[in-house]
């Protein structure tokens, strides 16, 4: 009759069809959130609004100055650099769109049970601090590197594994120049708030948000593959529960709209009135640059090229898509789809893993169409564009 | 076969026995959220953290300049400001617990389907702007005033009823110094953030969320009482549909505990060592003063009085609360409850009414202490707080 850390911790699970979202999940839903997606039409997410995943607590640190960040393992000279020493290197400001891995989960059939994503887990800020590389160099990575470590301050058990946050990277990617691996104290030119690991985090452009280690306070360069429970465990792409699996890297295209119009408060309907409308949205991948954006006003039955504004040299985010609609009286299912450089795309049918990663299959956004303008409504003709006949 | 609001909204609903969450509720609560508790060790909650409840979407405003508000109705001289007329008035600060009317609507049984949260729709900030009474002794109240009439720019449809968001205040409330509401500019000394009403939001202290109008632009004095939807049908104590109800208004007494150690990542279970640990918290009431928190360690059968730190003069913002607990291996249930000035309490047995509003009945914080500290884990001692037996 002991207690263990297994005790608190269920094995990873599928939900049974129509299981509706469970106590344990919505405890993750309310305290992470998603980017409103009506806020896309910032070109830079407010904090607050930038999207949020942390598996154990945030760490309360009340004294930005006392924080230490290591550098060790398999360097020649380990460093111990406070905050003041991290401003001393010639800073970094690198735009970044940041993508949860698990994004698009709950939309899954059968639906992994973990963090709850529809499809909103997303944000880009301007990331300010030192390259990694700099540092690297600076303490100077021995022959053998294998993997650089990235611990974190925040603790807690997941299925039965008692640990500080750790992910790795390779050792080329760490000291790779394209992308540029930051060492971030800022966030849109302010200190990182709280729960984007104040004072230090990791930014990885181009790679969903696990690598992306919050809290930082320790990078070990190691010369075996690193297998701790982030990276050998979790966040791998399994069909089966006992596969290797693949690990989760970088970010495959997806494009969001903005939801037209004004919403139900309970049933989140967008609704719109007759007339021409203004799509917009955003788009980004991790694997190479976005080049094409392409929108659906039937449920994905047809297809049409949307304006893809040029990327003003921020290669690691989101662009801008604009596409025209004359909406008409019913119901309609809009959908954006994006392509990048390389040929990747996004599925219209569910990408599927036990994990729920790395799931790109394309928004639907319903919208009610109202037969006509609502007379003496307030904001009858804002949304709809259009004037409003007699 | 027309298209009409109402085919957007379906009626006001209780959740069956043992439905979870649905996809409507999901969708609430992946773009609104609560308070990590773990944050309450914050006197004053960073904008990211604090709750955060949209009815509909957050307005873009891409420049505060040209925002403006109006004051009118009955009214001897009718106002219009902006952002620097408003910033010219002397400005008062408040520091305000704020917590949504909804907080804990997920775990009543019958569960009201709205916005789900559990305990965690709070927050506290330093709100900076200009008493309302100002603005209203400047354009002059007229005789006969019966409310004061606040409307925001965020719009949607509820119910079936296409709305700006509106709520009112009776004008002794309004014209009132204790409290004194404050048209505000500022979050924490800096601009408002979007989600929290940028540029302008009433601050109401003691009163549930609803009150606190963001995205201001109209203030109007009427000589009826306000009727609108989130007056007269929402935001009401009610026990039957059918029922008139009672307003919800102002805040009853909430204590809530920092989760102690660490957390399983998706059973959110509170794992400790054996141990003397320090418990803390956060307790509020916007009827009166809390002037007694107490603790129980035991699933409430015995309840012990926790130590109340001062107000520092901050009378419309919680109060920390610190107890002492000897953790031993088991499963346990931790709870807190305040008691303000005129004996207002928290129910060991859910208050239940319709909408799930003013609903503060005590948290329980499942803790698992594990039978002894686990060598050579990392942080094995920090949140037990004792010596490790060798």
């Amino acid at each position: 009759m002991g207690h263990r850390l297994g005790d608190a911790s269920a094995p990873a699970r599928l939900a049974a069809p129509d299981e509706g979202i469970g106590r344990d999940e919505l405890a993750l839903a309310t305290r992470n959130h998603g980017l409103p997606l009506e806020t896309l039409r910032h070109d830079v997410t407010p904090p607050g609004l930038h999207y949020v995943l942390t598996h154990y607590d945030i760490p309360y640190v009340p004294d930005d100055t006392e924080w230490q960040l290591t550098l060790g393992g398999l360097v020649r000279r380990p460093l111990r650099l406070d905050l003041a020493d991290l401003r001393a290197f010639a800073p970094v400001t690198t735009r970044v769109t940041l993508e949860c891995a698990g994004n698009g989960r709950a939309l899954l059939t059968p639906r992994p049970v973990s963090q709850p994503w529809l499809v909103e887990a997303v944000g880009t800020a301007e990331w300010t601090g030192v390259p990694l590389r700099r540092l690297l160099e600076e303490a100077g990575v021995g022959p053998g590197a294998v993997d650089v470590v990235f611990t974190g301050a925040d603790h807690g058990v997941e299925r039965g594994v008692e640990q500080d946050y750790q992910r790795a990277l390779p050792v080329d990617t760490a000291l790779g120049a394209d992308p540029e691996v930051l060492v971030a104290y800022a966030m849109n030119g302010a200190p990182l708030p709280p729960q984007h690991g104040r004072p230090l985090r990791l930014v990885v452009p181009g790679w969903y948000g696990m690598a992306h280690v919050k809290w930082l306070r320790e990078v070990t360069v190691t010369d075996t593959q690193f297998t701790g429970f982030q990276q050998a465990v979790a966040y791998r792409l399994r069909a089966r529960p006992e596969d290797v699996g693949e690990p989760v890297t970088r970010i495959v295209p997806r494009a969001l709209l903005v939801p037209p119009g004004f919403p139900d408060f309970m049933s989140r309907t967008r609704v719109v009135r007759p007339g021409p409308i203004e799509l917009e949205g955003r788009a980004w991948s991790g694997r190479a640059p976005v080049t094409r954006v392409e929108v659906s006003t039937d449920d994905g039955h047809s297809w049409h090229e949307a304006a893809l504004e040029p990327d003003g040299g921020h290669r690691w985010a989101w662009r801008r898509w604009r596409a025209g609609w004359t909406a008409t009286p019913g119901e309609h299912v809009l959908s954006a789809r994006a392509t990048d450089a390389e040929g990747h795309t996004q599925p219209l049918e569910q990408p599927w893993n036990r994990g729920g990663f790395a799931n790109n299959l394309v928004q639907r956004v319903p919208v009610l169409c109202l037969d006509e303008p609502e007379p003496g409504q307030p904001g009858a003709d804002a949304d709809a564009g259009a004037g409003a006949p007699e």
